[in-house]
């Protein structure tokens, strides 16, 4: 089958593999329709993941078309048309029976390698996907590819980050960075009658968040929040990161009002300091939150119809599988903002 | 009047004073029949409050009987009773009308001096208390003296706290600290029918907690969480912070398990590192809580009737104003628990 693999630093190439196969009783193999692409790809293709394998096929968005399933799965039929989850999860842990699948010690993230067991990715004709009847699900008639695709993981992390700050919002709801996780929560807190402002310091995802009509404030390089945005400061109950490390923490930090809430949706890694005194006697609250698609598998459906009008805003580009090395290097110097792939011959793209 | 000031590190002494006067219309003059003595006191009495003036009466949590009234105030009468609350705050500004008391921009903390405009406190025969409509409540009859004195501070910190952790409480409830906060919370908690569990680290603590009925880890010195109690790692989904700072800090993120919250009572000032992708991967929440008396105002008539059972676990000594110097070193040593102190010849002893 043709797929994309991380070669080497800043280097992906299209390969042919052997088609995956079947590996234990409730394992399915899909045949990908389409994929997306994701910013958490880039750090992939930069090399910053460390022991990740070449010849890893990256991609973690997808639907498609089950092709075989394991003698357990019970909930999938060849033929069915499905979309995945981002990330697999065992379903039967305590995590897991909880609905904290993030936290399933056998968790695995498509496309991934090195710091936790090689799982292929979806960026290939054919996926094979572990614990099929929890990671796939059905994708009923009527739903745009795309808001499938979004299902994956940008949409349940757009519904945690706004769910978290329910609570708190009070028509005003900042957002630190405009990729497309920050584009669709901010959308969608607008449709929800919220004031969403996002926070952006690349000119190109400024501009492309304007268009799609949220009101964005520019950060200039070498510019400091406080000194761009003096206003901003401590205006918001609410504000999500979406961003992350500890340039995105200190922007949230900065925009929150006294007794309001950080959600932290960006990736942290690391140690660094912070001004604890000012979080506490201003009696903030923060969370951190990996979205989870398997927990909230039955709002899904209905999220995804919501998300319908904003498809357009969205994904900026469709492309072919051959097309992907080539546009990883367009977005990693942010010329574009997200992709989705269309593989094999499908009349998806009908 | 008689009252008790702190004059040099380490050193209180009762003096004579003026009797404190009306300074604005909407203040209250209170003859206090009991006030209490308090951990956040210790900062003070060891000089680690930047500024603290020598001479500012110590105490910040009391019940009377209203001396005098100025103009303004509607709510009480000369000869009520009433109990007071830790802080004063100005009630009609716009954070004191969305029930963020704790953050009036007017705030000032009863026998605070130096990190905020000098307010004497309760450890005197009578105290000034502005915003009295908003600070003071009426006292009802058959609530004991005791529980009047928790509810100007250690009640509605141990309220808030519990009502942060209810979410996430699954009958295990770990609490940093067994000091009166944390014993309290301890207290309310197992009559709630969770499970709560103290970690300490000073024996007479220990001791006390336990004999009040509570489960608590001894933590000895110079040993680590990890080392002393490796089963307690990542073992709770509710933990409570009433240590504070660093330790503190370090001692309750230890301890959560994934998906969990931690709730911060304890004071943090400054800045220090933590782990945040430990934070994020296990998706915590944290929340830093200022115990706001005056917003829960209506319920803690019924809270005081609730803690009868645990104020002979609460309070260890009964001392009069004279007895205050002298039982701050015992306190300061870690020999003695919390005391309520008789004021005046009143007959609240009775």
């Amino acid at each position: 089958m043709q797929a994309v693999v991380w070669e080497a630093p800043e280097i992906l190439r299209q390969v042919v593999l052997p088609k995956p196969q079947l590996c234990a009783p409730d394992d399915a193999v899909v045949r990908v329709e389409a994929a997306s692409t994701c910013g958490t790809d880039l750090h992939i293709y930069r090399g910053a993941i460390p022991g990740y394998l070449p010849g890893t096929v990256l991609g973690h968005e997808f639907m498609g078309v089950v092709e075989s399933v394991g003698p357990a799965v019970t909930r999938f039929k060849i033929g069915q048309r499905v979309r995945g989850n981002d990330f697999a999860a065992c379903g039967q842990c305590t995590q897991c029976v909880a609905g904290r699948h993030t936290q399933c010690h056998q968790r695995m993230l498509f496309g991934f390698s090195g710091i936790q067991p090689k799982l292929d990715g979806t960026l290939a004709e054919y996926v094979r996907v572990p614990w099929a009847d929890t990671v796939l699900d059905s994708l009923p008639e009527g739903i745009d590819i795309r808001s499938a695709l979004l299902a994956s993981d940008v949409l349940p992390t757009a519904l945690d980050a706004l769910d978290r700050c329910q609570p708190f919002v009070k028509r005003r709801l900042a957002i630190i960075g405009a990729g497309p996780v920050g584009l669709l929560i901010a959308l969608l807190a607008a449709a929800r009658g919220w004031c969403p402002v996002l926070v952006e310091n690349n000119p190109y995802r400024a501009t492309y968040a304007r268009t799609a009509g949220i009101e964005t404030l520019d950060l200039p390089v070498g510019a400091t929040l406080a000194d761009a945005h003096p206003e901003l400061m401590c205006s918001a109950n609410a504000v999500i990161d979406a961003v992350g490390g500890e340039r995105g923490l200190a922007a949230a930090l900065a925009v929150v009002s006294h007794g309001g809430c950080v959600v932290g949706v960006g990736s942290q890694a690391g140690s660094y300091a912070v001004d604890w005194g000012h979080i506490f006697q201003r009696e903030l609250s923060l969370h951190f939150v990996i979205g989870n698609g398997l927990r909230m598998r039955s709002t899904l459906d209905a999220a995804m119809l919501e998300c319908a009008p904003y498809l357009d805003c969205i994904f900026s580009d469709q492309i072919s599988l051959d097309n992907v090395p080539a546009y990883f290097s367009r977005l990693q110097k942010r010329e574009t903002f997200k992709a989705v792939v269309y593989i094999g011959d499908g009349d998806t793209r009908a």
